[in-house]
């Protein structure tokens, strides 16, 4: 048996794959998998997802150089959740901060602000587009 | 503005939220939140979820005793997850493990292997049923 035979995937043959820096263990994305995308995780070591909005693959860091080299791939006990230990290359989130949660709620009103540095502005990231 | 407009809930009216201790930084759990589960967390500073199987609310740990209180809530760039940290009480896992991450794929072939300690049994936490 692998671990495979242990994954659920959702009704479009998706799993979330938590993303998390191993050194520090900040979280820094979630995006989603699927079978291929999750295969080609484990044979190159480079994470891999499925698009759900543009419906294709896409390595992470393949436009922007940030990739993300996987250091450890556990598992949830329902089999519905992926968690990934990387290594990060520079930005992890396509607006340039560290990780995409750099946004923070404050109190019970529901007000919120930013809690970290934005390392690069998404035109130095991708260019002008 | 609050925070509640920058999400995004699915079809279904939900959004996964990631659970971090907050102390280790270990993730210890994904589950799914609608907007009336986030406010009563908001409003309570304990996690409550919407169980899809069930089709109902719960408080993380109404039955275990192991509640979740919440010290931060994150959001991320596109609005659609969820990033909690916590000061947890006993196994977040209703397997009885600290981190419902238990286990972790070996190797490039599939193999995988319960990478904890398992602090209690499902009967310990929750009697005989």
């Amino acid at each position: 048996m692998t671990f495979y035979d242990k994954l659920k995937f959702d009704a479009n043959g998706l799993i979330p794959a938590i993303i998390q820096e191993r050194t520090s263990g900040r979280v820094l994305m979630m995006a989603w998998m699927n079978r291929a995308s999750l295969e080609k995780t484990v044979a190159t070591g480079k994470t891999h997802f499925w698009s759900r909005s543009r419906q294709q693959f896409w390595m992470k860091g393949e436009s922007s150089g940030h990739t993300q080299t996987v250091k450890n791939i556990a598992f949830d006990c329902d089999g519905d959740t992926l968690l990934i230990q990387v290594e990060q290359i520079g930005a992890a989130c396509h607006e340039g901060y560290r990780s995409c949660f750099f946004r923070s709620v404050e109190g019970s009103g529901g007000s919120f602000q930013i809690t970290e540095a934005q390392l690069e502005t998404p035109e130095q990231i991708y260019g002008k587009r």
